[in-house]
């Protein structure tokens, strides 16, 4: 820890570190669902299904057998795979509904101390995103949550999904930083466990309400990252003293 | 002109059109010259040596003879040559001050309209850049120069440099819209012409000091572009209402 470089950028995951998904695509999937009569599918049970089809999609692209395609592309997949799961079929819908409803993913709101922290950390240090998600949803998330990013990276911009290490250091590399001045920022113990494998510092945040209270599926991979806090502004606390 | 369609995003072109580069390098290149006591080369021949010298090298990458590096480095390249050409040797400096000197490009100021133009013009539009310029290059720059971006695009993440018609087409691509819905706002009428041609709308603006009242070298391009304007505020006057 003595020896612990100099932080020089920040690189943000987004989704359940920085914006809470699950209520958002629930807000947005239910209305939808009354209209199909459907009461019997629990919006936040439909927002976790959507959630949990994207990873094998993800596996197929970060595995090479599939070129790479921006996330809004493998939402919407996921989506028409989770509506047939459902007995619907997504050609019941027009078009409009069905890219209004992936982009339900664009309309996510930021966790209570995301925008303060996010703004007093960008006080401090380049505060960017290092998520999965694509530079048009990001960007119009980050218009209507108001989050104030300096610099939209991640997946599209290396070519790369993460948690491949190459995502990690082609940030830090368009930032001109060395890996180890760069820190993740991430509600994700995974993320941050391949984060550090790839050279970066790691800094945890606690989201307990990410999955509505139930344990994140990667509780077991825990480790004692460089900073551990609960929210963005105990962060800022901790970051720009 | 009754048929364009509704602009979707707004990219900029920013050396010259945002920020005054001559000025800043001139400034920056002025007690480093000083120091050598070569009073004989004025700061601002200096700059527009070094901004003539970048043209080239950028024709090596566009043209496919050299892989894609960024600005940063190129600026770097040109820097050493333009010092051999006034029979500096770049070794009598210490790397530090090198990349100090390179690194004038992060530090150059705003137009005197540019901030609020862009505050306002981002309330309508997203704002993005589409320079030569690179990540870490734009990135310090507008937190320097307090410049509004919504996301930091060009070059770097497109792959391509302008004026390629792919650098447009992919800046749109990344933003999910039409060429034809994304304007590009530039000084430049070549840069204009190019991006008119890979099919996206055109704003000029003009930047009577760019080359300090001298007039551009791509004067002659001029053609009747979809806004012209004197100022980013005017811009946001006419795309705002």
């Amino acid at each position: 820890m003595a020896h612990r470089s100099p932080i020089k950028a920040l690189a943000f995951d987004v989704f359940g570190t920085v914006v809470d998904w699950r209520s958002g695509i629930a807000r947005d999937a239910a209305p939808v669902l009354a209209r199909l009569h459907r009461s019997d599918i629990d919006p936040h049970a439909f927002a976790d299904g959507w959630r949990k089809r994207y990873q094998p999609a993800l596996e197929e692209v970060r595995s090479g057998r599939r070129a790479f395609v921006v996330l809004d592309t493998l939402h919407r997949e996921a989506l028409e795979d989770l509506l047939r799961h459902h007995a619907i079929d997504p050609g019941e819908f027009d078009e409009e509904t069905l890219v209004h409803l992936t982009h339900a993913w664009h309309r996510l709101d930021p966790w209570a101390d995301s925008v303060e922290g996010l703004t007093r950390l960008k006080t401090c240090y380049p505060v960017v995103t290092l998520s999965n998600g694509n530079i048009a949803l990001m960007l119009a998330m980050a218009r209507r949550a108001q989050l104030p990013w300096d610099a939209i990276l991640g997946a599209e911009v290396s070519g790369v999904y993460k948690p491949l290490p190459e995502s990690y250091r082609a940030t830090a590399r368009m930032l001109a930083v060395e890996p180890a001045e760069l820190c993740l920022v991430a509600a994700h113990h995974s993320d941050l466990a391949a984060a550090r494998a790839a050279g970066l510092q790691t800094a945890y945040v606690d989201r307990p309400q990410e999955y509505g209270g139930r344990p994140a599926p990667d509780a077991s991979a825990a480790q004692d990252w460089d900073f551990s806090v609960a929210s963005l502004t105990q962060l800022a606390d901790e970051l720009c003293r």
